[in-house]
């Protein structure tokens, strides 16, 4: 007797995938053949009660007391269930909700929802040998057994052809885009796809291992940028290329040598075959990208910041000087302008904004702020030039989110107490950390609205009165103490200075003020953004609740605030799974408009206004 | 006042070209102005008489006594008039008739008729400077400026794109097609656009140097191809590549080299920079094709004759082991089989028999002897292992058609008389002398209908009574003295053997049987042949009388015969000057049946049949 067939409806931030199943298939099974990934950190094994799904309509088997442990009240009136208890019993409609596409994909590994169609398609067919009745040549029997016209064929690859098809019986596995042969191999190698998606920050440098077939992520390695010893940030960078003449050279080689060897390492720990990758998915800043390729960026640097190309590039691997298989390709995922870059594209394509209704807003705080903020009518965007001090620049005991960093501060029934990353002794602060610590001080009255540390004597709040004996001079200015000399790393006093917190009224008053031109350039308010889209490291460990007290994020979207991730890694997975969705990072580049902040009258009236705290 | 408009209409193979032209234009004006070119060896001075067009209908000049002097009787009743002398007084129609497109293209230039639109573009763009408001990128800016999208570009191009445009206040001529970006120049260079056409025979290399604006050819140069060295023919050359290691890569380099000193010399000695000229059309068989490429051809030495790619193909230059300038691109045409290569597809183009309604024949004899045969409605076509006796090989005293080689032989008044090329002592004889022998030896009943050389007691004729004196005896074998030893340039006599009249049998039948086996294999009969194109030097030179007289041609297409020159330059030519021409050739491969003599009884039926003279 055949099982009974039901038609499972999956509904993702708009998009709706139709499944049939049988009756009596737990949801996570459903999910593993159909390729859709929901975050289950423990496989399935109903141990994390990580894969929350909300039922929209349908009959499902009834929960367990396990299964009713891992969801709270709330939740289980929202109608929410765990994907690998809950049984279908017919027809039913589920939503995956507040999953972004990949977020979390560092801690948790994936968990997008994509089908799986890379730019790349590998086949094994067995060719009829040449007869003197049918003198096809080589290639024309290729091509026929893919159905293609006009096929594309590197030259070096026509000179194997022959010996290849001869050697194996002409069994073979062609690798193709479209009606591009981009390699023929021996027998069947058919299930041996992978691409990479690579995230170029200016900083960081990841890189995701994917397998093409199945859509899972392998491996990841990741490592501060190579180019860092030629200057810390892109303009250094840039002034470097400009001040050397082989400037430009040096840093091209030294990111190509870093991607390389990253590269070999996975292949090799991976037991893959280097001439198994194919697409490599690039999402890089501006800069990044025009120094990966040996593009002068020298005229970014200045007004009007022009960059040489935006558009999405494709090149041989062969071409930018790596070493891999003749089928590898890199994709340079499209930029926006000199200051709005591929990471940005792909943290929008990541995110899903541009294909929603409802408007939403991106907020990627590093060196320069990138804001995006619109819906899939039209989106602008925004590069402020806030700063590095959430990167812990500028700022005296400032630091990056490695280990031994103070990245939470709290008052604790009167008492400050810290946390440190890696829980080492604290060498300096942190973004998150500078948030707290910021937020602190204006809750206990030891920072005015107008961001000066008051003196002693005119401190009135008694929290404020409780923390004044941490108040300092350094080096002539008035200072907080965070940590004494006894409790520090360092051997000294860790303090937030006069100067660290005008450093971040610049930076948080330059984003806030972003955000207000571009919600005017489209004429909405700010009540109308349903999601806030953290960016990065900083938007995963920032205390929401003290970025809207200093004003760095608005209070009205404080519970609309999403941690994204690295958004920019993500979405360079999806375009390297997802041939679609590759395509869709143009569109996301040519639906989205740059506002140049500088030649922005009313941008400056807000930066002005911005400036102080606890007024928005 | 305004001259009164007419409209001329010009037939050329059932092409129609309507042009407005003003009342009194000549019609060589015209035609100049209109890039149609006709055959005026004396550049439309009036002193040639070969620019004959006929008049269809409407009113023209009257005839001078000078231009009546051009014209026969029978020229003047069918409406011929030259177009150098006569003016048009209204609307007109006209034919150029008889002309190949591009015949005698190495005696006479060109004379073809095509609308000049090279597979590429050059255009000279003046591109608003970047300001803050227009930051876009260089390479928006300039593609904006040609109206099209996703544009391809090399990386190289890339690197230096920011400086060119900066270092020439943003004027520029760019190098397109469709949307491949080849080149970026500083400032105007948009009138200097050159390509070139090659003809990689077997034998000879021809290239020709072609103005891509004007369409004008600039200069030839050609030389016996490099790889002579390695074998004289393209199964000896193929035994090279398979006998020794580096063979194939020797053969390769041979070409290559040949290639670049021919096109480096052309660029010098027309003070033209390599830089500009950029696509390159090669016609050539598809054995050369596959050396040229660097792929091994042994596979279509030996049944079942399967070439590894027969499909046109595209390549920079530069992949090709070529020096030339970045935008400079690599035609290769499409063969048809292992032994119809693009150098027949390229006469099949020259010739325009695939577009007219009526049956065309060609006839390429070489090494072998490749026969095409059709109309717009389908071609077939197949090669014959003719041999190449035509060529002077397998001939005790034959030779290539160089200087010193007996080229005609005729009876005057019952002697022999005989010319060599070059007006030179006779060091032996080319293809068009051993049919001329043959023929005389025919004629005057020396050789009877079986090919067997009579014994001087045998001859009945008069004609060979008197020629008797001529037969001798050479290493056994029977023979006829063409010359003396004293008059000879070797100082041995000439001769004709009867091994030699065997390999002429064998040819000729080979090649009439072909023919036979195509007619049949189309359902037509010899009668509705309308034209036979003879290609190659060999076509233009010999009597077509003593052709039909050995059986080499059907006697009923006798006066149906076209010398079509070079018909391979030629349709390389057409090819590069006109981007459908191109295209043409595509679909003249696909319309194009090959037919495997090797496997044909019928040929076999008809191989014997052919053999005896005097019998079609």
């Amino acid at each position: 007797m055949d099982k009974k067939k039901c038609i499972v409806s999956i509904l993702l931030d708009g998009d709706v995938k139709r499944i049939t199943s049988e009756l009596g298939s737990v949801f996570m099974d459903i999910f593993h053949k159909n390729n859709i990934y929901i975050e289950a950190p423990c496989g399935g094994k109903g141990i994390c009660g990580k894969c929350k799904v909300k039922l929209l309509r349908g009959s499902v088997s009834e929960m367990t007391k396990l299964e009713s442990s891992f969801l709270s009240q709330m939740e289980k009136e929202d109608g929410y269930r765990l994907a690998c208890f809950t049984k279908i019993l017919g027809d039913v409609e589920i939503a995956i909700e507040g999953q972004l596409e990949g977020a979390q994909i560092l801690s948790t590994g994936l968990e997008y929802f994509v089908d799986i169609s890379p730019k790349i398609s590998k086949k094994f067919v067995q060719l009829d040998r040449p007869t003197v009745d049918n003198q096809r040549d080589d290639l024309d029997r290729l091509i026929d057994s893919l159905g293609i016209d006009n096929p594309h064929i590197h030259i070096s690859l026509l000179r194997e052809l022959a010996q290849i098809l001869r050697s194996s019986d002409f069994k073979a596995t062609i690798t193709y885009d479209g009606n591009q042969i981009l390699d023929v191999e021996k027998g069947n190698e058919s299930k041996k796809s992978y691409g990479l998606a690579i995230d170029i920050g200016t900083t960081t440098v990841v890189c995701y291992l994917i397998d093409l077939i199945t859509g899972q992520q392998i491996d990841i390695i990741s490592g501060l940028n190579a180019q860092r010893a030629y200057g810390g940030d892109v303009i250094s960078r840039i002034q470097y290329t400009m001040e050397e003449d082989d400037g430009l050279s040096r840093l091209r080689g030294a990111i190509v040598e870093q991607l390389s060897e990253f590269i070999h390492e996975l292949a090799y720990r991976n037991h893959i075959s280097i001439n198994h990758i194919y697409n490599i998915l690039i999402a890089g800043n501006t800069i990044m990208g025009h120094l990966l390729l040996g593009i002068d960026p020298q005229h970014i640097a200045a007004s009007p910041f022009t960059p040489v190309v935006t558009q999405a590039q494709v090149y041989p691997a062969s071409q930018l000087g790596l070493k891999l298989g003749r089928g590898s390709r890199v994709f340079i995922l499209p930029h926006i302008s000199g200051y709005v870059g591929a990471d940005v594209v792909a943290g929008v394509l990541a995110s899903g904004m541009d294909r929603r209704e409802e408007l939403s807003l991106i907020l990627d705080i590093g060196t320069n702020g990138e804001i995006v903020l619109g819906n899939k009518e039209k989106l602008v965007c925004c590069s402020t030039a806030a700063g590095p001090a959430f990167e812990g620049a500028n700022i005296l005991h400032g630091m990056g989110g490695t280990s031994g960093a103070i990245n939470t501060i709290i008052l604790d029934q009167g008492k400050l107490k810290y946390t440190t990353i890696g829980n080492k002794p604290p060498l300096g602060i942190c973004g998150s950390g500078i948030v707290d610590a910021l937020a602190l001080l204006l809750d206990a009255g030891i920072v005015d609205e107008t961001g000066r540390l008051l003196d002693e004597e005119e401190i009135e709040s008694e929290a404020g009165l409780k923390l004044a004996d941490r108040l300092t001079q350094i080096g002539g200015l008035t200072a907080f103490t965070i940590v004494d000399a006894r409790s520090s790393g360092t051997g000294e006093p860790i303090v937030i200075t006069q100067k660290d917190i005008r450093e971040v009224q610049l930076a948080k008053s330059a984003i806030a003020a972003g955000i207000k031109v571009l919600i005017n350039k489209m004429d909405k308010d700010m009540e109308q953004i349903a999601r806030l889209y953290l960016a990065g490291g900083f938007g995963s460990y920032i205390d929401k609740r003290n970025a809207c007290r200093i004003g760095l994020i608005p209070a009205k979207l404080q519970h609309r605030i999403v941690a994204m991730g690295n958004g920019a890694g993500t979405g360079a997975i999806l375009s390297l799974l997802s041939y679609e969705k590759y395509e869709r990072t143009a569109l996301i580049k040519n639906m989205t408009e740059y506002v140049e902040l500088s030649s922005t009258p009313e941008f400056q009236k807000e930066y002005v206004n911005c400036m102080y705290f606890g007024k928005q």
